[in-house]
């Protein structure tokens, strides 16, 4: 996997081989991004069926259920991540054969994984790209390209479709404090894709949406409750709030994997605190910035309320609200969607 | 003065000798929060009166004037800059006797505007502390403290006035992007006071507001307008709509100084744009973020506006909307502000 710790500096590939080493770079953000970390995760369950030394197939399915554990808690909060475990964990009950062949099943099924989620994200991005104008700038928020998805993107993807589409196109990038994801990834996303942008700092969105600068405001979502509000990488809400207060729309993008029916509002989303040298650990022409002793709390998402949310763009179209009713009649089907049970 | 620029990491003070070096300190924010520029104008204006040849009062005069321009001219927004230095020239036109009398009364009147400043934060201080309540945990924004001003602070003197008090507070502390003044000075001060605090990165205040942590928000001000918006440092905007969507009160505390009747509202404020490196510039252990050739756009303060306000904390007591009406009341006179002709 590209180890996105590292951009802008450098392009660095690591491997990995085994799953407990998956969930550290999931946990310390080598791989961020919610569709991405899922399909890591799924192929951190894969390398622990090849990796088992089990005798039998209840043993094996064992293995896989402890690795699934170990994935899982890496990060709370994105539901990607549970819903590629549980898919493959569910899949493995399902193959028959031998271990061998169950082995090699587990690593095709994560490489299907990866590939489908590809597609979704080019569904997302076309239907996504039909709501951007010629025209149009637009505020997004964190990192949501191909560097947090398999390869083409979510939110970044809909900004990219419609650029290929012959769109002029203008991107203020919130720097998304503290990981910077937008400063660090999603900048350097723009520029090799050769579309237009500024990085602002994320205290500088109101600003711009107050002054009638800003036509839309793009996100992605690292989880959806059933009744459409959105956790997602922490500014998101304010950036809604003040885009709603401007009458600017809002667009929360995602796949379908990223629905969690079973949590039934974004009240009930557990949000990840993460360490607070993240927030602390901020420099300037190299010199430190914060004094020595100081604490910090991060919170790594925050909830955006349904209420402020003007289209989820998925990979079944775009859905307005009430999301849970148009929702249930875009997709048609309860399976394959995260947060089934 | 103290050079706000090298804070946490050393405690420098810096002595000038000319106005033009004032205006630069100004620009370049080596002094900065908008009681301590006004101050520092002023010296600079009577610098200019120490340092000019004129052989008569008109040309004497004259030499202050093109000093007060290149003062009024390092930055835009703050109010109490223009204010400041339009005071000096008002004096200087008033002073009876020979240019070395002249020259030291104006001196003396920028010593005088330095105490009144002090005596004003202690009256702002007094007033907000009334309205803190013990166990509050308060967010605040930028810095506001002595640094800001020739002693004591605005909002951050209210917070350390209640403390005094003994109310037991806890600031969660903006860091406040671009240029950290939040994580750089705010947190060095609460350090000095033995304030318990935490930073958090702008992004995360709706987070903490929205899981009811949060008590007050409170920040200072550049300039008021008539009606009651205020421009104060970019995020304020953001901040305010965050806590008031939570019911969260947000307190706006300046000295009368800053507000400006002849603004009749925010829109009417110019805010100034700084240069894109003050977002670009940003190391997390030693690497630069932002990939090479971004460019980014830099406002450094935007319009929180009156209905967003609980209430104004002045030296004239704590002001209730409609602002107009009752800051009018609440001062008894048209005199000794900014802004009137």
């Amino acid at each position: 996997m590209i180890n996105q710790r590292v951009i802008p500096a450098r392009l660095e590939v690591l491997s990995y081989s085994k799953p407990n080493e998956i969930a550290e770079a999931i946990k310390d953000m080598t791989v961020r991004g919610a569709p991405a970390i899922g399909v890591a995760a799924a192929y951190g369950v894969a390398l622990a069926g090849l990796r088992s030394e089990a005798g039998s197939r209840e043993s094996l399915l064992a293995d896989l259920d402890a690795a699934g554990q170990v994935l899982c808690s890496a990060r709370p909060t994105a539901v990607n991540l549970r819903w590629a475990v549980e898919r493959m964990l569910r899949f493995a009950g399902m193959v028959e054969g031998s271990i061998p062949t169950i082995q090699q099943a587990l690593v095709d099924e994560a490489g299907r994984m990866a590939e489908e989620d590809v597609q979704t994200n080019l569904r997302i991005s076309r239907n996504g790209a039909s709501l951007i104008e010629d025209g149009d700038t637009i505020i997004h928020h964190c990192n949501t390209g191909a560097l947090a998805t398999v390869d083409w993107g979510t939110a970044l993807g809909v900004l990219r479709m419609a650029f290929e589409q012959g769109k002029h196109i203008h991107v203020l990038v919130d720097e998304t404090r503290p990981r910077l994801q937008g400063a660090r990834l999603t900048a350097w996303e723009l520029q090799q894709m050769g579309i237009p942008f500024d990085i602002i700092s994320d205290n500088a969105a109101g600003y711009f949406l107050h002054r009638g600068e800003v036509q839309k405001v793009i996100f992605g979502a690292d989880r959806v409750a059933a009744n459409g509000d959105v956790a997602n990488k922490v500014g998101s809400y304010m950036l809604a709030l003040a885009a709603v207060d401007n009458q600017v729309p809002v667009y929360s993008t995602f796949p379908c994997s990223t629905v969690d029916l079973a949590t039934p509002t974004g009240m009930d989303i557990e949000v990840e605190e993460r360490p607070d040298e993240e927030v602390l650990q901020v420099e300037v022409y190299g010199v430190k910035v914060t004094p020595e002793g100081a604490t910090a709390r991060n919170p790594a998402f925050d909830i955006t309320p349904a209420r402020l949310i003007s289209g989820y763009i998925t990979d079944a179209g775009v859905i307005q609200q009430p999301f849970n009713k148009n929702y249930l009649l875009a997709t048609g089907s309860h399976t394959e969607h995260g947060g089934q049970p």
